[in-house]
Parts: structure tokens; sequence; C-alpha cells
């Protein structure tokens, strides 16, 4: 249906637009950084996405019903800023005038939690799009089990706005085709299509015909052959909105930098425009030159536009959500807040008549107890979910067929698998994820922009050292605990039986403030008698004290801790006054309190560990790496048993390895 | 074209195929681990490969100009040693019984320089894909380069096995839409289409069109309805090797674990066959029961298949090579040997008259200049190169159009370029990648399997730490170092001027055992007096004496260095004894002589380091954590000076810190 407006509403329309672009230029020039190309080129598609869309409220910018907008092009925060500022989110000029300065609500790239109105940090290319698809599952899923008599207390579409830089990256290819097997109709891309990318023309890198991959992937294609045209864009969109059974991408054909002396190139991508440029650029808008103004005409006109839209709306949601019967409530308020922890009072776990289980298998019943009592847990694996323990037996699966499914089939993409987990917990789902813990290298982009947002994903990585034997080196960790311990925000578990399993468990549900990894191993082993649940939370604690006079600590980890008991049992029995701390998180344990540490690893003893992975993790505690036992070399393919020995990781090779350091 | 077989060609074929099927299946069974369903459902291909295409010589597995062919789905390995030992490549019955023990030559997954006939190692989906992408450029570029008045010597297909979850990966992905931009027609795709992974069917998770989606990149595609047809698979591969214009995928419809009870489903993917099922398989193969045996009509049919293809054309081959005139030979000699290590005697690099340049600066001018004189060095970087510095000036681009282009562009494809390169390295061609060190994640995999094959890869990572500044945390490295020192085999440089620049490339393009990274800053930095071209070689040594009794060492590198000298300074005025030691390389460092070590960290010694990343890496050398002066969180955006001094990494704040310290 297209309208046949008034001359004055297009005349608006042309000014918002143009007020946005040089709002976004006075930006970029006054802080001498950030990326005009994009501004100038995509701000009709911003425009038009706020004014006739996106049904969101920037008074309530975390309005839980809002349609979600996901700037997958980072770089392009100085057009969305400055829109957001027009649209009347919690934004002073003052602030524009701040962008890219420290502290300023404005930051070089969009940052959750930093400005109103950003519902997602992005910046490394393709993560937006893939989060995005995450929560375009969210909305499914919350949609299906939260419903009332008058309707859906959740619908809502999930818009990204991305280019070629974007669509070139693996983990938006992933997203993508997992979004198609998954008919996520809610789901619409925006593609700032511009032939332009930091190093020059697509056509040198890129060839592909974009529309005919994403149709093959299962989505539906609309082209906008004139990306300036507000109408075009207008009408595509309300097209995508009415689609039912795909995703849609739709492709806008915009010019980079567009009215610079530099459009259409890559010159005018990543740094602010030249002095002359920039004048010209502005008197081509027809805007005031004073720079960091906007016509109170423009500002009232798009404000309006949003408010007339969604008013109504908005105040029909804050009824029903008020009169919703008290047990849908809590349920939903988690939801609607964000609420993710969860205090795990009793787990529904049976320990095994000859106390012997490997790791992954208690942590496969566990993560199903919980998921039992919390509908807002939710996950799966990158297709070795059989091998991880962590599918839940009693749920459904998430497909398009059923959208209350709690088991979501990734495929083999664990990097789109990552970014995923962040949409959902962006949306208020309490996501797990798993693979192979060799395989956590997949995902470390996405695990860094969810340790980044505070986002509390769990990653349940299994196979976790050299003893996973036979599969050979690609598929044994040594450097991935490391790895994984040196990203901030980020809490890594390795428990070392059936208690600290729980232990961790309970810590991880009931922390929001950043992602959780619990690793495991895929090998029986005993449940210790001295374990104990509660003390995970301390991320270290004495399992077996010495019983001489102190002189050694050893401290460990994982399947490695029977090995630890077992070598201070050979060196009691000789003399040595030895004392065994389990750690299943360093991280943990550094934040407890000077006292705490220094009473496990008093200053007079020796401080060893033993992990089956390298030493960077433990040096922190010990004299140098000499007092690490470790794997400083890539695994082997052979039987477990016979690569213990080949390391040197055997009772009686570390045995002899620890007399010697303690002569 | 099809033959008209005569019948009993038609039965040895059939015999050698069941042949492959049941030594495979032995070595599953004998060392009861290993994955039988693509042994059963893939063994007509690997079978039509090598007997009717592969141009190889199993005596000469090295040959240079032999066709490729790579394992991508690497969990395959039982059916590529059962082809290579029927094939006549350096096997026994005995290697084959010992698949999967430790040391052998027949590890769970394809090992590159482990087994003769591997081409590269395999077994993280998707990374086999890319890698053949690599190859096939390197093909390309040395075509090119190297012919003579009769021909080309180098002139081979690079052939992929592949299934459903390499397709699945964006690593593949990305390095097919690559491939169909650069127009690779040498590079040939067999997909083994069996709509199973391990979870389950791939209608849950892959409902893609994969064909379309191919052909949308630039492909042509091929499809292979009955995969059991060898005839249908010897004229598809005959078809894709006559394109000239494009890659091709020849999608191959098999049944996962054929004959199996289980065939056709995910039970027959991972785990040795049931005792009776593996008997049934056995019979209906019509194969001999007794274990590890095959006829010798079979092993002698296909061998002789192979020597009567490939013979004339591998003396011919052999011949010419002899023959070339010693300028030529020289240099093709390197790429034929692999010889990857280059001495480089004399840089073209003129310092700069204030004595001042930007890390990433000098690094361009030094690779230039390498470059220059090396013509078997190519890279680029991931649409960063003007920022990156990579660029060649006086080299030519890549393209479809121009073969002899050292420059290439990878796109906004990190993951594929870190795989393409291992393809090029293991192809005899030097590769250089960069891109910004916080994106290094993204293509983390391939780093670890440069580091697995010893492939003397260079990653050049520039924008070092959160003094990139306005960028914001997404573009700020914090843990990045740590993750890329604690990887084995891989060598990383942080030099802090030009002269330790000049020292690192020296060093890296003299090693051939495996990949190095230099990590360089996008700031101005002064050129010191007192650092070594030389000794960065070293790793560390003394850049600055202390004046008195030694009291504390400073260790630190990169843009840091300089903070670290400042920092001296006032200390020295202070009255201390302080040595400043500049460490361009770690794990060169920590491989010096315990006597070197020492005397550089005196035990008596206070050892303090300043790095603007974590912890990690330097807790090897000091007493604990507290005395790194360190980055332990995310980064911000902002101008850089406002950064380091929230993150108190200014000369005052460090100057105080380490006093405090000593006291």
């Amino acid at each position: 249906m297209i309208f046949n407006k008034p001359k004055e509403d297009d005349e608006i329309e042309k000014k918002i637009v143009n007020s946005i672009r040089n709002l976004g230029l006075d930006m970029i020039d006054n802080a001498n950084s950030g990326h005009p190309g994009i501004v100038l080129g995509a701000s009709p598609i911003l425009y038009t996405l706020y004014a006739k869309h996106l049904r969101v409220n920037p008074d309530d910018p975390e309005w839980y019903n809002r349609d979600r907008f996901i700037m997958s092009a980072g770089h392009g925060s100085a057009l969305l800023y400055a829109t957001l500022f027009i649209a009347g989110y919690d934004l002073t000029i003052d602030d524009l005038k701040k962008f890219r300065s420290i502290n300023s609500k404005t930051p070089g790239h969009p940052e959750y939690k930093t400005t109103p109105g950003i519902d997602a940090s992005t910046g490394p290319l393709g993560q937006g799009f893939a989060t995005a698809v995450g929560m375009a599952i969210a909305e499914e899923y919350a949609r299906s089990i939260f419903t009332t008599k008058k309707g859906n207390l959740v619908n809502y579409h999930t818009y990204v706005l991305c280019g070629d830089g974007d669509l070139m990256e693996g983990v938006s290819y992933e997203a993508a085709s997992l979004a198609g097997t998954l008919k996520l109709s809610k789901l619409i891309v925006l593609y700032d299509s511009n032939n332009t990318t930091l190093d020059g023309q697509t056509s040198k890198i890129f060839t592909e015909d974009v529309a005919a991959r994403f149709l093959s992937m299962g989505w539906n294609v609309i082209t906008v052959e004139d990306g300036d045209n507000l109408n075009s864009i207008d009408n595509a969109i309300s097209r995508a909105k009415s689609f039912t059974d795909r995703p849609t991408l739709i492709e806008i054909k915009t010019v980079i930098g567009k009215y610079s002396k530099d459009e259409g190139t890559n010159k005018v991508h990543g740094g602010p425009l030249e002095k002359t440029d920039l004048n010209n650029v502005k008197a081509k808008l027809n805007v005031r030159d004073i720079p960091f103004t906007v016509s109170n005409n423009v500002v009232e006109s798009f404000q309006n536009m949003i408010k007339n839209r969604i008013k109504k709306e908005y105040k029909k949601w804050q009824g029903e959500y008020s009169k919703l019967d008290s047990e849908t409530k809590d349920e939903f308020t988690k939801l609607v807040e964000l609420d993710l922890s969860q205090k795990v009072n009793s787990i529904d776990y049976k320990f095994p008549e000859n106390n012997i289980e490997s790791l992954r298998t208690t942590s496969g019943k566990v993560l199903n107890s919980i998921a039992s009592n919390n509908k807002l847990l939710m996950g799966g694996s990158a297709d070795v979910s059989s091998s991880t323990k962590t599918y839940l037996i009693d749920q459904k699966d998430f497909s398009s067929n059923n959208r209350q499914g709690k088991n979501i089939y990734f495929g083999v993409r664990e990097h789109a698998m990552g970014s995923i987990a962040n949409g959902l917990a962006l949306s208020g789902i309490r996501p797990f994820v798993s693979t192979f813990l060799p395989f956590a290298d997949y995902l470390k982009p996405a695990i860094r922009m969810a340790a980044l947002m505070h986002l509390p994903v769990i990653y349940i990585f299994t196979h976790d050292s050299i003893t996973v034997g036979e599969d050979g080196p690609t598929h044994q960790a040594v450097e991935q605990l490391t790895m994984l311990r040196s990203i901030p925000n980020l809490e890594v578990y390795r428990p070392c039986d059936a208690n600290e399993v729980i232990g961790a468990y309970k810590v991880i549900m009931a922390r929001d403030e950043g992602p959780s990894v619990i690793i495991l191993g895929r090998n029986d082993v005993k449940i210790q008698e001295n374990t104990s649940v509660k003390d995970v939370s301390l991320g270290a604690y004495i399992i077996k004290k010495e019983e001489k006079d102190l002189e050694c600590v050893i401290m460990s980890c994982g399947e490695d801790l029977q090995t630890a008991l077992d070598v201070s049992e050979k060196l009691t029995a000789k003399g040595l006054g030895i004392r065994v701390v389990s750690v299943p998180s360093i991280e943990r344990f550094k934040a407890q309190k000077e006292k705490y540490i220094e009473s496990l690893l008093p200053k007079k003893a020796k401080i060893i560990a033993i992990e089956s992975s390298n030493s960077y993790s433990w040096t922190q505690f010990t004299e140098n790496d000499k007092y690490v036992i470790s794997v400083e070399e890539f695994g082997l393919s052979g039987k477990k048993e016979d690569l213990i020995k080949h390391f040197n990781l055997d009772t009686n090779s570390i045995t002899e390895k620890i007399e010697k350091l303690l002569k």
C-alpha cells in the first residue's frame, strides 16, 4: 500500500533525515574520529525504521515488548546516537558532543547499558546479526509460553542494520542458515548494500549474489534499488512484516558517504570529513551551519511520529501486564526484568551406587533437574549434545513447528551458537550452550561479547584435556583453559566430582553479572569424600589436610584432582607434610579476601599445581612455571592411559617430580 | 563421456571399494574407537578419486605437482588410511592395526607429517575446506610465476571431501565465498551429502539448498544422486575438471553407515559397530572374514590404476625439473621443498628523521622490503590492510584476472584468512595475514591448526591494547596476548621500536618450525638508543642497566617499553637501583639457557612487569600478579591519554605503585 503523502510531509521527512546526517557529522567532526560513510549513506534507513515501524517507547527504552534493533554495523554509532537523540531518548546535545570520550553515553561503538535505546553492544562484525537471531528465538519461545486470553504479551520484531562486512563474516552465515531452518519470520535484516568496505570496493572481495544466497537459506529477500527513497524503504519493511514463514533480508542499495566529494568510495568510510568537504555536504543537506543544532520542528515531528504510533499499544500492554494473575506474573516478571539469577534450592540428583560417574554425566543430570524448574532456561549444543550430555530429556525441541521446545539444535555452528546465546540472554532467557573444550576457540569472539555485556550465558565445555585420548591433538584442549580464564568478567569452573559439579551449577545459576564456563571431563571419576558443594563458591578449599608440618600445597582441579590426592598420599607416606587444595574456580578464589587465600596457601609452603593443561593459569600462585605440573605441548592420539604416561602425568612421575622440587 | 566398461572391471572396482570399507571397519573395531558411518558411506568417492583422477605418486607422496586431497571431514581417517594403504603408500597392515594408538602412523584424525599421503591435518570441521582454498590460491600463483617454454611446472587440482558439518561452519562459507570471487576453478569439493550429523538428521538444523547457495557464490554445482554409482562419481569429477571459470561443488548423495542395521542414521556415525552388525555388514560386502586381510588382486589392481595413470606425467615432470636453468631452479626448489625459512640480510628501511614512527608503519616498510626480495611471500588482511599497513605497495593484487599478484584481499573474513594461510604454507608459500589484535579471536581455530602443523604463517596484529582509544572495548585487546602466548609452537613478538621490529622480522623469516605473531601498536613511538636488532632472537635483553645496586628489574615490551623507561628514570632519580629488560618475545626468552635468564633476572631482585594487557603472561616471572602492572578489565572508549590515566598506566601512577611494592 503506497500512501499519497502531502508534499509538506515529504519535506519534513527529508529534513529529519538530513538532520540525523548533520548531527552525526558534527559528532564525528567534534571527536575527530568516527565513520561518516554510514551516517550519510544509511540515515534514510534508520529514519524510516524509527519513524514508521519500530515499536519503541523512548521514555521507556527497556519496555520488554518493544521491537529490538541491533546496529550490527557498530561503527555506525554516530548515526544511531543522532537518531536516538532526535527520537527523544534520554540523550542530550552535550552527550553527542562527548562522542567517543571517556565515560560518555556515546562511546565509539554502541554499548549495551551505556546508552538508552541500545539493545546490544556491537562492533566486531557479524556479531550483531547473529545476536539478533538469538533475540528472534527468544521472542518465539516467550510468545508461545506467555499467552493470555487477550493475546500475546510478547510479540515483537527484531531488526538489524548490517553492511557488507557483516555478511562476509562466517558467524552471520551460520546464524542466517539456522534462522532460515527455524523460520524466524519476525527477524528483519536491513542490509546497507553499498559495495564498499574499509579496503575498497566489494567487487574485489565479495561478488556473490547475496539475495540468491539468502533465498537458498530459506529467507525472503526484498530489494530497494534507491536507498534514498523513503517510501520504498517504508514499503519494503511493511512487506517484510507481513511475512509469517521466513525471515526477511531487505537489500537497500545506498551510496556510502553520500554528498561527500568521496561518496561511493572507501575514502569516506572511517575518518572525519575534511572541513571543506564537511561544509559542502552541509550545504547540500540544506541544514543550519551552526554545529550541533537541530530545528524544533524536526525534533517534534520525529518524536510525534513515534509516540502517536506506539502510545495506545504501549498503554494496552502495561494494562494487561498489571492485570496478570500472580503466578504468571511472577515468572513473566523475571523475563521482563531480565532477572536471570536463580537460587537453586534443590537438585534432583542421585549419587550413583558405586560412587563413580563422569563429570559430563553428572552435569547432564544436574542441568536436567535445573531446567525442569526453570521455564526461562533453554539451550543446546553445536551438534554434540549426546556427547556433552546437555540434552534436556523431558523437554521438547525448539523448531519451526514447536516454539515451546527448550532444546535448541544449533547445528555445527559453534560461533553462531555463542552469539545467539547472547541474544537470548539480552531477552531474558537464561541460555546454556555446549561443545568440546578445544572448540571453545570457535566461539571465543562471542564469549568475549557476553563478558563485555555482562550476560550470564552458561558455557558447558566437555572433553577437557589430553585425556580425551584417541581423537588426538585437534580434539585435546591444552591452551583453552588459559584463554577462558584470562577473559575479564568470565568465571571458569572446573569441578572435580559430582559434589563440585552441583556446587558449580548453584553458583553459576545464582550469578547474573556475567558469563560462566563449566569445564567437564568425559572419563569416569570417583566422587570424593571431602569435596564440598558449598565451598565451590569460595573458588578453592582444603580437601586434604597435611598430616605433618606443612611443606607443600598441591593445587588441582577437575579430573586431575584424583591424581593430586594419589600423589599426596604417596608423598605423605614418605613423611612429607602435604596439603591438597581443590580449586574449582581460580576467578572466585582470587576474589576472596587475602586472609582466606593465605590460609589455604601459607607463604612458608611450596605451592605446586597440577593440571593437564598449560601452566599459564597457575604461575600466579607458584614460584614459577617449574612448579606447575602441566602439558606444554599439543596432545597426541592414543589411549588415555598411554597419553598420561607419555606426558608424565601419572602418579609416579608426578610424585618423583615433586620430591625433587621439594629438595 | 561414459565408457562401456567390461563386466570384470565393474567387479574389481566393487571389490576395491568394499575392501576399503572392510579394512576401515577392522581398524575401528580393533581400536574400539572411530567413525564407521563415513567409511561405509563415502568409500566409493575415495575409491573413484584415487583410482581415476588424483594425480599422485604413492612412492613419492610429497611430489610437488601432485593433486592435493584434503579430508575436511577428518573423522573419516579410517577411510583415508585404508585407501592410502591399498593405494600403495608407505603404510603396513600393522600400521592399520595401530589405528588411534600412541605414536602410530594412523592417529585418530589425519595429521600432516605423520602419515604419508596426508596433505593437511584436519578434524575441527570447516578447517580442511578453507585450507584447500589456500592450496588452490597457491597453485594459481605458483603456476603463473613458474612457467617454462614447455609449459607449467605447477599444475594441479585441489580436492576436498567434506560433509554437512563442514558446510555448516562459518569458516567454510567464508572460504567458499572468496573462492568464488577469485574463480579458483582448480578447486573441487566432493560433498558427502548424507543428511546426517552427530546429533541426528540435518532436517532439524540444515535445511538450506546447498547447491543454490554455492551457485550464488560463483561456483559450479554437480549433483550425483547415487553415491554408490562409481560411474556417476567418475563423470562428475571429469566434468568438474573441465571447468575453467569457477570452483566446483559435487554434491554426492550417500547413505551414512551403508549396510549397517543403523544405516542412514546418526547411530552409526561415531562409534564401532556391534559385533553382529559388523559381521552382517561384512557378509553384505562379500569380503573375507579374517580381519585385516585384503586380496592381492584388489591391491594390485588399485595400485596399477594409479601408477598407469600418472607414470608418464610424473617422469616428464621430474625430467623438466632437473633441466631447469639454475636461477629458476633455485627459487622453484624452495617452493618444491617447502623451504620457507629465509635469511633476511638487508632490509631497505630508512629511520625517520625525527626518530619517531608508529610500530605498524615500521612494520609496513620492513614487510614491503622483505616482499620485494621474496617471490614466495604473499598475504594480506581481512579488509584492514590500510590500517595494519600490510599492503605491498610495489606488488600487484591477486585476483581472478591477475594470478601474479602478491596482495590478497581476504575480505572481512578473519577465520578463512587464517585457514587459507595454512593452505598457502602447506604449498610452499610463506603467508602473512593481518587484522587488529582483538580480532585475533576470530581466527584462533586456524592459528591452532598452523601451530599443530608447524606451519610458518606470519600473523601481523596491530591496534594492540587499550591505547587504541576511541573505538572502545570491542576494539581493545586485553586478553588476546595471553591467548596467543599460551598456544604451543607459536612465537609471539611484541617489539618496542623500529630496531626490534626489524629484529623480529629477521627471526620470524628465518624460522620455519612454526607460526609467529608480530604485535604492533598504532601510536607513534620513539626509536630507542639502546634497542637491539640482534638481541630480539634472545627474546629479552637489558635495555637499561641499573645505576646502583640492583633492587628491581622492570620487564616490558611493545609501546609500554617507553613507559617502563620513563618510570625507571623517576625511580632511579629517587635513588633506587632499577634495571629495564626489553622482552620482545616471552617464548624465545624462555627457550634460552637458565644462566642467561638469571643474568637478566637475578633472584635477589624484585621482578616487575608492565604491559597494557592482562597479567597472565607475566606471573611466571614475578612473585605473583601484584607485581604485574596490567589491565585486568575490558577497555573503554575515549582518548588514549584519558584511558592511560583511567587504567593507572601513566608514569606517575606506575612509579608510585612500584615504590610501594619495593617497600
